[in-house]
């Protein structure tokens, strides 16, 4: 870490100074400018305290930390992107996957056409809220253990593997039964006692970046999941909260770009929270797999205008059908395949 | 709500939208414009269904509610502001309240000098984190049960009311055992979860502003905690994320205005958290009293350089002692009074 | 345009706004609901004034404007994408067109080099600029007059069009008597006198999204350059300001692919100033060209480490080389194709 | 500066940083950590090229300035604030000033009538805008040289000093004619071609903040006039461009509070185009009071429903009384006192 005085420091404040880097571990360098004067403080930051602390005495104008705060996830030292087993389909190998389904589970109606809507497709995962966390207490909040038995029939019946959302420590024991994939929502981003607790049960996680976080802090996120033990966690960007008010939400890539090169997690991207509007899902899907991503998240839904739960960003199995062969050729361009058509 | 349709429509399509409209529960009313074509749906949107869902049709341009969709908390409907009673003390009547302590409790030591400084200033309820919600997981993440103990005994000892947060909701009852307000934090202002669990305790609520919450959704999470039957719950603006990087966050003033206007829940204000820094603390306290506000949340540490967590924004005895004598004439001539001093 | 009530309006109130609806133009249809009574206001927006206005009154809520505020540009009016003739390079056909050159022209020497990076790579039209404006006085701020004359020079001994900003409106002239087309950049995007002073000069203009200009207020100032009879526009989004530091700027690319459905204008994307950094310039000029972008602008310098401004986001030559060779395969899967090389 | 360099440099690397970093005038100190090298580079930031520029190596993790890029308006070298002499009413002295006014000036009728709405209520300045930037071409643009003929008008009339927005370098000569100091608004805030021709009059001149602009930035703007030999400038806070949309913009007075302890120019706030609406003006212009804010500019119309351009923010003669009878406590409480009343 860099602290940095402010202009006419005393030798005295410079002694003091020095005394709480050392004490902090750190072996401090100083250097007197003629402008500004520094210490360095050497050492590893990702073992001692920080001396952020530092910057409450009157004599310091700031301190500035020099390292990046993660290190289990970062591609500096795991070269090699991870790869991540949901029920037997590969995210973060050179497979593309398309998690898609509806919003929220609805019936067992719905689920049935809704598979019969991704297969053949090349989208090997099925998505479907049980608990909906909704910004309205009025809203619909998902059909919550009933949803679960109805995503547990459609599993049976069909075999494909399923991600589903948890928002709450308890419900992840019964979540977990069904799901083969944990959701953690951009609401719950940060809420790092879920975080963990998801971390323990070993279950692959997919992390949604929170609307205001940074690619620093989503990336702690992932650190705090990691730390845990349990590596099987996939990224997902989905739009992040700016001035904009086109679109639901900006969609970010350049995070996934960021991401991608800073950490050897698997990254995917969901178009269409970031969208909010079905009209921007297929060129933002053609972006994210031309950004680099490792696959997409997407909504669709048998009949969107009758959905219980954001109705205008769902696509209808016609609209993904012409998605899935829409990104097709950019897949392959990337170097990455979808997964076998089933039939 | 308003159905604006695409230009064009056919006497179909409007008849679907009417249709629509009516299978929701409101009277549909058609104005065919020279250029647009509305179709207004008339009825009490809190009571029925939301038909933004209808914003799918391909012909359909765009779907604006017209009403607000929180209803318990609204002024229109309560007229008074509530009054919160915080152990004894009460937010939100014409006393100003000034919530003070650590970021963090660190030891009984910590605590004694902190209620030594709270003394003859003016503040009556403590503050102090038992569990800490940090960025990065090699942060400092308190002292938890350990901390609740120390927290326990400073009050018995000084029979100061107490705010500490909770941030999950199997440790809500060991935080209410000691805490007389749960604090909901900023990460978790939108785990409704943990809202609707900590409001069905009975206790006082301070609920923080989500950094990314606009005031219209932070009032809804009000609204999730109303709904459980607890009405005894305080606002609290903390900053928001913006563009700018000389503070940690920006504080809102805007917000108290207008959350004061629209809700009848008593809001007080964060400086410590918004600046993120001591030296526009005691500028920003004065703004927030002549804002409105009911009162302020501040950190205060003994030895703030000490400090194992935020330590650049808590205020060392000395700088509160000046904070509170700064702000007292600002709290009169808003025709507040600060509760009796202590001796 | 729709007004909405207070609650509890009287009839008074309503034939009051019914009169001011009337006065300004419109036929008044006012709908009693039950909770609020909205006065829909019937009539082409584009052509009568604003009734924004009426949210000065008591009795008025919100007033909701329905229809877009552009419509020179209006895809809806103008199926087909403008074809803009940059120096016998066509932008918006179904070229892609990769505009590349220095952040600011040095010399000669440096236009020279640059000239041969961009040769044979798929890129026939020159930038750089001779006038910068740069956040801080005391940053370099171009070479001017001595700019244009090089970039005069350069444009003579190799024909090639170009593209250079002009930041103030008493060097249009200057400034047009070498450039095949003037560039406003993101700070002057509101700068509507020098909008329309460009406008007027009948040259292509490259219009670059101001840092925090919405989709809606962009299209605007593309609408004050057509209102002046110039149809010769090319959108440019450069990034957006957001809360994320780790780029300089966000790139919206659900801008850009808004933008293409919204108006009828070719847009090209900047990744250079988007990202601020090299190492995300080639995902993220993939990711424009999947978006559906007709071209890119993006910086490139023989020798990026003595570049005068902007240095850590201008490409090497041989960078560029590697972008223009990974880009090509996207622009032919998306049915564009890039100019013939040079030879 | 501090080099922070990636993880294991050669000798080889260090040695050509090190060059660098001499070579533009700076001396280099090594410091190799255990995890990071780096370099340091002693020197005046201020008299030296920037060493951003070394970021475009392989080599360079980061760049980290140390030293404020201002240098004229810098607090730490002027200790106290500047006086400005508008028309014979001073700014930044221990007066606290409102300007008042209409957002354009429309007829001379309607000046006089917001003369008559000053007059006795400790309102010294007029405000009107004879040139408008509106975000559509198709909003009323000002009534330009008629306006400035009006204004000119009921300055003889009256007396009273005059401010008006300047949007063009050609307008300056005109606007200066009659205007006793020169506003610049928040869209050609970084119209840095206008900031130094609008300097060079030597008039006053009142400079708005971005919408987008941090306060670092807002201070380099500012930076841009005073350069120029003109040190008679106001600062002024207008909001800044958030996700809240329940206001126009967000009014930010911590950067009211970190502009008067940074820099010595006086600040003022406009709560008018912050809130956007007439409802939050009082409690706004009271919290910028007692935030140690200079002033305010705030828009007064006769008859608001009826202004041609940013109605809802415009207070009536009547609601501008009440704002101003509120703010004189708290003006006096702040050690300020407001203009001696004209009767």
């Amino acid at each position: 870490m860099i602290i940095v005085l402010k202009s006419g420091p005393t030798d005295e404040d410079i002694v003091c100074i020095e005394e709480h880097v050392r004490r902090a571990g750190y072996e401090p360098h100083t250097i007197r400018g003629e402008v500004r004067t520094v210490v360095a403080a050497v050492g590893d930051e990702a073992e001692h305290a920080s001396l952020v602390s530092l910057k409450s005495l009157d004599i310091v104008e700031n301190v500035l930390p020099i390292q990046k705060r993660y290190k289990l996830i970062a591609r500096e030292t795991h070269p090699e992107t991870a790869k991540v087993d949901v029920g037997g389909q590969i995210i973060g190998g050179g497979t593309f996957q398309v998690i898609a389904g509806p919003c929220a589970v609805e019936s067992l109606e719905q689920m049935v056409e809704v598979v019969a809507a991704l297969n053949g497709c090349g989208s090997a995962i099925l998505r479907g809220g049980a608990f909906k966390p909704r910004t309205s207490p009025y809203d619909f909040q998902g059909l919550k253990s009933e949803g679960l038995r109805i995503l547990h029939e459609t599993k049976s019946r069909f075999g494909l593997p399923v991600v589903s959302e948890v928002v709450r420590e308890s419900d992840l024991e019964k979540v977990g039964k069904v799901a083969d994939m944990l959701q953690i929502g951009a609401r719950n981003a940060m809420n790092y006692s879920l975080l963990e607790r998801a971390a323990d049960t070993g279950k692959p996680v997919l992390l949604k970046r929170g609307m205001a976080q940074t690619v620093d802090e989503w990336l702690l996120s992932a650190e705090y999941l990691v730390k845990r033990g349990n590596r099987n966690i996939v990224l997902c960007e989905r739009g992040i909260r700016t001035f904009e008010t086109a679109v639901r939400n900006t969609l970010d890539l350049s995070a996934v770009a960021l991401a991608k090169k800073e950490c050897a997690l698997p990254v995917i991207v969901d178009p269409s929270h970031a969208a909010g509007r079905v009209d921007l899902i297929i060129p933002l899907a053609k972006a994210a797999v031309a950004v680099g991503a490792d696959g997409l998240i997407v909504e669709v839904h048998p009949h969107p205008s009758e959905a219980r739960s954001d109705p205008a960003q769902q696509l209808s199995p016609k609209q993904f059908s012409l998605l899935m062969s829409e990104i097709r050729p950019y897949v392959e361009l990337s170097g990455k395949k979808m997964p076998d058509m089933r039939s």
